[in-house]
């Protein structure tokens, strides 16, 4: 494995991915197996993913992504959806603490109860919002995890949520967040990296101020 | 630098900040500058990071935070926001490539067009999701790289944003995405790892199942 900086170096948006290179599963399962480690909100993992690399899905997928030409060339395109109801299911992630007495009756009760009292007292929109921020933390950690492993990644947001819905029947229940597409990049005629902000005009401290007003 | 794998293993989200230990300017410029290469959505970069470290604000924010006892022996509180406008600013981030001749004009016109019709076309319930996509995108990273150099963090949601933006006089533009609690983590007495789901039960392959109905 690399050096984290090495991988953040590495990574780049990849737009023009190698057609016809296989991901072999077991290497997903992987990089999944690791992605497990990743932060949620009271560790609910909100996060499910959706590979889809069979060539016939792929191309309905594409149709629900503008035609763009990346998801037809992607080994796989992987759909990142965030469970907007994930927090119901937090007696399940804890039950395992609770009954090996790492958390005891009371402390078991109140994080289920803290849990449902955030949700809940803050309602749909903040549970949605919370999909996508959790979901989105997650698909960073997975790029950074396929990068390592020699796989090329692009973040996409082109893509019409609700004929992805109808085409994979995802429910209601289930936002989808981001499309990444993953693969082998040609590496000739890449372009440059774009630019990217000095620190001081996307950092702050102790007063907020923008530079770019 | 440490191995990605190290770093996702090692990276727990703190608890129990040991108090009053500084972070040093220096150190969190050093973990922005890696950071600048975090991905965003037509690289527009909508995080911008408000770090809290002076005692009297951090109290003001510990306040709006439901007074949790990590804001105030953490050696800093971030707040990561997301600007809702970013897309406005694209001009200014492709125009050096553009001058460049990276670009052609050609190019340059297409790429501001294809920003514009994708923030305006879906409106600002997307302008929105997006500042807090791509905020958690680069938060994650964030946390990463912190790890990397010997800090601990633990990303939070328990705030009330409205407060915040007072305290902090932030504009309606920018979204607070999360706030980041940063400092060194007393390890002793340090609770296992949560309960992590297998793969199995967060990814499927070509078609959306889940385990968990």
């Amino acid at each position: 494995m690399s050096e984290l900086r090495k991988v953040i170096e590495d990574r780049r948006s990849a737009n023009n991915f190698i057609k016809g290179i296989e991901l072999p599963k077991e290497e997903l399962v992987e990089m999944f197996e690791l992605l497990r480690l990743a932060p949620s909100c009271f560790n609910i993992q909100h996060a499910h993913y959706l590979v889809v690399s069979e060539e016939n899905k792929k191309e309905l997928l594409r149709e629900a992504a503008f035609r763009q030409y990346k998801v037809h060339t992607a080994s796989a395109a992987i759909l990142v959806l965030g469970d907007k109801e994930a927090y119901k299911k937090a007696d399940k992630i804890y039950s395992g603490m609770a009954s090996l007495g790492i958390l005891s009756k009371e402390e078991y009760k109140q994080i289920i109860e803290a849990i449902n009292g955030l949700y809940e007292g803050r309602g749909v929109d903040f549970q949605r919002d919370e999909a996508i921020r959790n979901a989105a933390l997650s698909a960073m950690m997975f790029m950074l995890i396929a990068k390592d492993k020699g796989w090329d990644t692009c973040p996409m947001i082109g893509f019409d949520p609700d004929k992805i819905r109808e085409i994979f029947n995802i429910p209601d229940r289930y936002e989808p967040a981001l499309l990444i597409t993953i693969g082998k990049e040609e590496m000739k005629n890449k372009r440059l990296r774009g630019y990217r902000k000095d620190v001081k005009e996307f950092v702050s401290f102790d007063n907020f101020q923008t530079l770019d007003n």
